[in-house]
């Protein structure tokens, strides 16, 4: 058995337990930061760890490219790869082939697409996304999913959502054949990767209800909301993400994909969500926006020239420990590598602290306490936009 | 009495020892990374004390343009405003000022300026030179002088000597007369800065030594030899090395200004040099070209792109500790972020166990030992071009 959740404590919808893996257990609920080609832009492994980072996310499709799965496989997988002996989670490539909008193709076997880096042509099956997963050896893995556009007709939305199912089936067939051949198998007692269903239906209720239905008949240890945080408006998730979770499951875990701000996460949980991910920490401090108990800061603002004050004074990180908003001012005015490198430190931080509040919170059954002090979430400024990406390295 | 310079053992020409600043001690011969506007690029300050940086190089140019120089008086000098409370030492902003040959005019009162910014004109005088290193704050500061180009006339280089003369005595006048200004002065017990005179001469023996003698009849605590590593053959360099060291004072540090390759510093060493400054370690690191104990490594090349070893076996430095050579060349090729993070962290690493290593041995009297265990230093595949120059952020 290589994988196994338990639920530790309960408030409402909201959950908090942990979950095992091959390479470590995960306290819930968890948020993810994005690794996209196997490292956290400019965060080296040995500050994650010291952030509390437990789990990381990859990307299947960048990892395909550049190194290549082949090579991840002949080093071990990601966790040995990048030096990073702890859970890790691929998607299944889907999300970013699919907004590759102009370089794509898609048909019933599989999605014909370009790289981004050099325009050469590739072809993304269920059969050879999971196998692109197995060689590279996350700890969870993703059923390859079509990821609707937003928006989308009725019957535009149920094809794809139906497609999503047969591709949910064909990757659950092709793993439960290859999942031995994961690089890690032998060395850890035989334990295997851990495949996550996807649910879809795009933004109409009754067909989240039977996207999930038919993927939990397809019987996954685990399920992810996807499709969602694309464009639409906040209220329209939180509904889309109510009639999925609705239909799954209670002991298995529930994990919204690229989600959200931090008011907007703690929202999700509150929902029932268990695992989230999102660029939105580590991107947005490389554009010197940072997420502080005071509310966003843009820090390129000359406001902060002279401010000898910390970023946040709530904050126990070692940057906040350790600069003035000054000098991080001046770093960012600078252009130097140092900004992008101390601003992420800080936002996942941030990050980090909310989830380990709210898992505290959910322990103590003070969640909804927790939660009322929190700015209502339609209200942050980023969640009209999509938070959804990799974190493609020209950004 | 804020500064004083103690030797502790010799071994021929070399020295090894320490001095004494308001922001701390500084065991000599000593390497100074560059931390052009007030950043080692891309290298939080925890990570620069566990590597052991004793003292820091900042340039005068770049934090007289930005964050400007009253800004960072305002908030207690360089050390506070970088959060670095160590010894850190400021050229005198003529080197850089000099770099921009098209945007600068040089006359006896002093050199009218571009920003390389924003094309804004500046002065720099030797008066207005030493305001803004009072202003910065740094421990130690260097004279205003001028760097002369190469190659140059006897003429030319005599006629810059002397005014580099005469800009060392109005240097001195203003320091004299200005230094309780500087920011921590009352914070300090009354502590001021250290000044520094520097000898020109270009690659003329006798020039040299002209400008040794009458530099050191303006009497400084300590003296630097400037105008070297600038494009000329190497033995060039140490003979003029040699021809200034000389005529300085046995009991006084010499600051070799912008060297070198890691062969090098260890030769100068050996000429009788206490301190050095280079961007070499940190830029090359940028552009992937990291320092072993197994020669030099440009980690993009494709021959480690499956190499599970450590960049350096017989380094002890945390990148060395965890990553593989297939990890570091994979950030490299894919641009990321950590890549430059990481190979920075190396390089530094080795220049600072390198000099580790150099004062042992003098200590223990096996630095001759040590020393033809070293390459010879023209050997080395740097040395024909010009170390010189600050961090500027394009770069």
């Amino acid at each position: 058995m290589s994988f196994r959740f338990e639920i530790e404590a309960r408030e409402d919808k909201a959950r908090s337990g942990r979950f095992f893996t091959p390479h470590g257990e995960v306290q819930t609920p968890v948020f993810m930061p994005v690794g996209t080609v196997a490292s956290v832009k400019g965060v080296p492994q040995d500050v994650l760890e010291e952030l509390g980072v437990q789990i990381l996310l990859n990307n299947t499709y960048h990892l395909y490219l550049r190194p290549g799965v082949e090579m991840v496989r002949k080093l071990g997988g990601v966790q040995k790869f990048m030096a990073w002996d702890h859970p890790i989670l691929t998607d299944s490539g889907g999300f970013q082939v699919f907004s590759l909008s102009d370089l794509r193709k898609v048909t019933e076997e599989g999605v014909m697409f370009r790289s981004h880096l050099d325009g050469s042509s590739h072809f993304f099956s269920p059969e050879s996304a999971m196998a692109a997963q197995i060689g590279l050896g996350a700890d969870i893995i993703m059923a390859f999913d079509e990821c609707t556009e937003h928006p989308a007709e009725y019957a535009r939305t149920q094809a794809s959502m139906e497609m999503t199912l047969r591709w949910a089936a064909r990757s659950k067939k092709y793993f439960e054949e290859h999942k031995h051949e994961v690089p890690w198998f032998a060395e850890r007692n035989r334990e295997t990767q851990t495949l996550f269903g996807i649910v879809q239906g795009g933004m109409f209720p009754d067909l989240r209800r039977e996207s999930a239905q038919r993927t939990v008949e397809l019987d996954f240890p685990g399920y992810a909301i996807g499709g969602l945080s694309v464009g639409e408006p906040r209220p329209m998730t939180y509904e889309m993400v109510d009639n999925a979770i609705r239909f799954l499951p209670d002991d298995k875990p529930r994990y919204l994909m690229g989600v959200g701000t931090p008011e907007e996460i703690v929202h999700y949980v509150a929902q029932g969500v268990d695992m989230m991910d999102c660029v939105l920490p580590t991107r947005a401090a490389r554009h010197g926006l940072l997420f502080t108990s005071e509310g966003r800061i843009s820090i390129k603002n000359v406001r902060f020239a002279a401010d000898e004050g910390p970023l946040d004074p709530a904050c126990g990180c070692k940057v906040c420990a350790r600069y003035s908003r000054a000098y991080l001012r001046h770093l960012y005015a600078s252009n130097e590598l140092l900004a992008q490198v101390l601003n992420t430190v800080h936002n996942l931080a941030y990050y980090l602290d909310t989830m380990r509040k709210v898992r505290q919170a959910i322990q103590l059954r003070e969640f909804a306490r927790f939660l009322s002090g929190f700015r209502p979430p339609h209200l942050a400024p980023e969640s009209a936009h999509s938070q959804r990406g990799s974190e493609f390295p020209e950004i």
